[in-house]
């Protein structure tokens, strides 16, 4: 049984690894702050391309592609489970979205207070408004619409530096044995799928399983 | 969000489609039947083989077995999927157990009133106690452990249109889109997953999404 235990730490966090094109990750992406808030955990937002990691893993394309039978229950499971949680379903008509512009975006702001909101408005232009994400154009109102600077911080995401540390954050998922998105740790502990965040957040905030 | 309706149907039923070497089929298999009885539904027992399955989707073996970083987080997983569960969990040293003739007594016992005790003792043989489950000498003391005439039902299992019955209910598990166990349908609507059984209950029970 799982029940929270005395022995929190200090500090306790949930490392959230995602990517925009990822429907299972909108569903993450909508619910983890105020998840986390109530449990008390500090979300470390991890952003990365799942596209190299599934190259890596030997698959050349997303797998609900490739597995004909499970892309289309896949798309009736997210009807279902938008519905559960009371978020808004588009099935995208380009799938999945291309969004290097984005998760650079993201990595920028992963310590900033802004990240939760950016995320689930890319989100929302994705899997709500079936709209191209990886562009400034895309972008651009998104950061407007949460009061940034949009053109300083697209400037800073497409920079050489920016470009960099996607690529190490997308290396350090593989080699931390990631195979799906979302991924959660908790310390050394991993959790996949949105299906697994209720549990990953007790175990982060001191319970037990 | 998930409520209940007003509108069951007057006999509610799930049909429970799973095989004796699927680890999550364990979890499911443990719980379904006190799950049905608190929300009122009956529970339609679909044991099948889930291998000739894979191949006639492409894969040659189990897909926790091809793709191995997926495979390691499976055991991880069930470790704190027994414990959320209250079950005894051991990491089986044969996996996928080779399961042909518990799916033909299952088959054989799906309408009767020891289907779910006898599907219990042979998850419990696999997945808690390790040990070989697709044998007479396996079988006869868990038939006879739940007050039942083992080597009639086992010489009935063995018999040609027992087998003839296993080969259609496999067929019919490919033609009706499966690709992963368990799955459970509520008339013609699919879930996959232990994950999903709490839902496709709900919405057995008349529940709307």
């Amino acid at each position: 049984m799982i029940a929270p235990s005395a022995t929190g730490t200090a500090s306790p966090e949930i490392e959230f690894w995602f990517e925009f094109g990822s429907n299972y990750s909108y569903l993450s992406v909508m619910r983890i702050e105020d998840l986390a808030r109530r449990h008390g955990v500090r979300v470390v937002w991890k952003p990365f391309l799942f596209g190299p990691v599934l190259h890596a893993l030997g698959f050349e394309s997303s797998p609900f592609l490739i597995q004909k039978e499970k892309g289309a229950y896949v798309w009736q499971d997210m009807i279902r489970q938008c519905s559960k949680y009371g978020l808004r379903w588009t099935q995208p008509t380009d799938f999945p979205r291309r969004c290097v512009l984005p998760v650079r975006v993201a990595l920028l702001g992963a310590g900033e207070s802004w990240i939760g909101a950016f995320c689930r408005a890319v989100m929302e232009l994705n899997f709500v408004h079936d709209r191209d994400i990886d562009s400034r154009e895309a972008l651009v109102p998104v950061l407007t619409g949460i009061g940034l600077p949009a053109a300083d911080i697209l400037d800073q995401a497409e920079s050489g530096p920016v470009k960099g540390r996607l690529r190490a954050q997308t290396d350090e998922a593989r080699q931390r044995g990631i195979f799906g998105v979302p991924t959660f740790f908790v310390g050394p502990e991993m959790f996949w799928g949105n299906d697994r965040l209720d549990d990953a957040m007790l175990v982060a905030a001191g319970g037990k399983i």
